[in-house]
């Protein structure tokens, strides 16, 4: 186990995606236009639809088993933002419900908002200075 | 999407909720006698019903497919308080665990803890200061 | 319902556990070599294998539905620490994403992490001050 103490700076980002925004995207723009380095967030919401994997130990490879083409509510949605080789990369995992109450999930690949996702809070930040081009 | 960045208040509310209480209508209590304007929370548990929602995109309704008469644990509840017409409002997704170990969820409509909902973080704190009647 | 306030510390401890380790062994470890006396945490991540529990309200026992022995995901990790006898003890929910992306979960009771489980974000902490021994 590998800990890090962090000196939170007390701020979140509240934001709400709307009708037809693709999650990952929208996450990704925001903190590479914030200059995060480090993110935790949460939200709930609801989808068009969702891409959602599973990672396979055996061949070390994401698998798609829920390929969802139907409205579902977003029940959790909990990553992070960490950089990867200089850029901010989303992480995170989600829970949907189907129209017949049961649940599903897996890491997040793709998903599409409908009607919002309200509200994603990004807290637990850490940002670069505003560095000169 | 939209964005707005909160000033923390860097305080939490931790909530016990117990057995019979309804969730949603102690969460509303507890937000209107704190003068909440916005929250998010988070929190676990066990019920002893619940009634979990899905949104009907083609009617706009919501529907009840998860009309639970059974001891479950409550595998998360994310939620948020924002004001509505003035009054604080409850809305939350949770995720729930059947006797069978099968996980069910949806928009939260109502839910009866038993033996505790434990516990309740309340943060990310937006407050209307004390008024004149 | 029971309500306490607290005075955020502003701080956030983030863990990364790695291949093998057991949770919340090392969660509970974490909290003793910190002293801590209460925080909460959410973590995502992927496991080998994990005892997921029920509580039976007849018998007032906790039942294992949910004994896992494959690859999952950890599509959430919901808890907290609090003092029990004097030592800080690890109350956590989980729900996992199988291969074929259904979602199953309970009361954690054992876990191994593979490849991670990234990051846990243990924050409301409360912590005891140094003392003699």
């Amino acid at each position: 186990m590998k800990t890090k103490q962090l000196q939170d700076v007390p701020r979140t980002f509240a934001l709400i995606l709307e009708t037809g925004d693709e999650i990952v995207t929208e996450l990704r723009r925001f903190a590479e236009a914030q200059s995060l380095t480090g993110s935790s967030f949460k939200a709930i919401g609801a989808l068009s639809d969702a891409k959602l994997a599973w990672f396979d130990w055996e061949s070390k490879k994401y698998k798609v088993p829920a390929d969802i083409q139907e409205q579902v509510e977003v029940l959790s949605l909990i990553g992070d933002i960490a950089l990867k080789d200089g850029k901010p990369e989303v992480h995170a995992h989600m829970v949907v419900g189907k129209k017949d109450g049961s649940a599903h999930g897996g890491h997040l690949q793709t998903a599409h908002v409908r009607p919002t996702l309200a509200r994603v809070d990004f807290d637990r930040i850490t940002q670069r200075a505003a560095e000169a081009d």
